[in-house]
């Protein structure tokens, strides 16, 4: 069999991003850990590790920690059938990555009665669309809330419901910018906020009133930062639905056109053999997920 | 003069996290943008960007990313000074690493008035605590707001004010892990939520508690979600008071132990020779954190 010291010792470094906290959470020095990854790669012939800050597995060490996360998810059967395997009160892991509305809107409601009855702690990982499944193909995570449909390699993707965005803006903002009334024309001309590169939301939006080319925006890489860009009137942007009824009811925040929402479907991925544990909680999200997320059936496609 | 088309090819392959979106950023093809940087290698004689994903600066590739974020920011300068060289209406772009508590509070109303009487967009980073300041260091970003009080070099550090946080729960969680009551004791054996590796917040808390050790714990790099986790009952956390009027109010959360808050500083990071917007809003700032933050003076610090 293979040496798992070693491989647990390159899981620790690259899951704590630094040879320092993965020798802590080993409870190891780091000068150990460090050895033991040599150890490794002398054995396997080559680098399993770029040593950059955070130190990055390169692709064998990528398949190395594939699978390490699969056999810790078949530890955690065989718990199960062997109680006596657990320390009294164990909890288990799981590690997760989801996307940042999600985690600010549904997710933790969603997921609460599961952890609690099932003893299981979450590691949460925040990651949009293909990081999150390009972590998965690493095998960083168990599983992934993301919008893209098709599954890695041995992962299974199950459609959980469309968040449902619509274009809002603060009062204060639209009278600023928009004393005679918004126009679609002239939505392009005045600041949007953006979450990161890879949101093409308000592109979108912008595409489906017949506008294209470039706008103005802000970046903000959070989902509660954006939120709170918008109502201060930074800015319009696309807010999930979810996130934006308490800023309504109170005025902060107005939709900039009436019923033009955008839906982004959600995929829950995960391992096709990633144990017990991982298939009850993809059951319990295939059955509750749908209290929080547009049906997919309804959601209105690009 | 430097070549600083070969310096800006090298700032939006970092910047953009890619030679892809650097190039598109630049309208430029990716090959073109791929040339410019060899270039730029072989007039250094030496390497200024790691291939990896994302792509990374050697030592020498962030002294020049350092230069190039000085150089745009004297630009923005003589902009105001000679105005024909601004396009008519355009604003200016500052790139600021804000840490996510901030970001998901007080951030926004603070700096909504400057943005618009300015025209600057922001393009906001969510870093904390020394991952800000290496951002600093690297000129990736001309400032920004963390815990860290100690400047980097070429910089001046201003304290802002204290966030204060309190160790909140649900009344659920309370009611299912403390059914005769809270005791200190057995807060250290019922699960907390983490913001992170980095954050030190609920081991404090246990610390001031007299309590040592290690102790179960939820991870969840989100602030928002940090929040939703709380509130939902899946453990207890180290909550910023802005964030929990409301779940307060709504009766989704409660203190855990009253009267025991952590005050966590906050520092103003900003380039020496930034340019006049940086001042500006470096003074803005100066004026108008308190209004939203703990005075210094009065924080409980560790």
């Amino acid at each position: 069999m293979l040496d798992y010291k070693l491989l647990a010792a390159l899981a620790a470094v690259v899951e704590q991003a630094g040879f320092e906290r993965g020798a802590q959470v080993l409870g190891l020095s780091q000068s150990a850990v460090s050895q033991r990854i040599k150890l490794l790669e002398a054995r396997i012939g080559q680098p399993v590790l770029l040593r950059a800050m955070p130190p990055t597995p390169t692709d064998v060490g990528r398949r190395l920690l594939n699978h390490v996360q699969q056999v810790r998810l078949l530890e955690r059967d065989l718990q199960q059938q062997v109680p006596s395997l657990v320390a009294e009160g164990e909890t288990q892991r799981l590690r997760v990555a989801v996307n940042a509305d999600s985690l600010a809107t549904w997710w933790a409601r969603a997921v609460a009665e599961f952890c609690a009855s099932h003893r299981v702690l979450l590691e949460l990982v925040v990651e949009d669309q293909e990081v999150g499944l390009k972590r998965m193909r690493a095998g960083d995570v168990a599983a992934c809330v993301c919008a893209a449909e098709r599954p890695v390699s041995g992962a299974r993707s199950l459609p959980l419901g469309a968040m449902r965005y619509r274009a809002m803006a603060s009062p204060a903002f639209i009278a600023r910018h928009f004393p005679d009334g918004v126009s679609a024309e002239r939505i392009a001309q005045v600041p949007a906020i953006v979450f990161g590169p890879d949101d093409q939301l308000q592109h979108r939006y912008l595409n489906a009133l017949g506008l294209s080319g470039s706008f103005l925006h802000h970046l903000c890489p959070s989902s509660e930062g954006f939120v709170r860009l918008t109502a201060e009137g930074l800015g319009w942007g696309m807010v999930p639905e979810p996130q934006m009824t308490e800023a309504m009811a109170r005025g902060e925040l107005v939709e900039l056109l009436p019923g033009r929402p955008i839906d982004v479907p959600l995929y829950w991925h995960h391992w096709r053999n990633g144990g017990d544990l991982l298939d009850q909680l993809t059951g319990h999200l295939h059955r509750h997920a749908g209290d929080y997320l547009v049906p997919l059936v309804a959601a209105q496609l690009p």
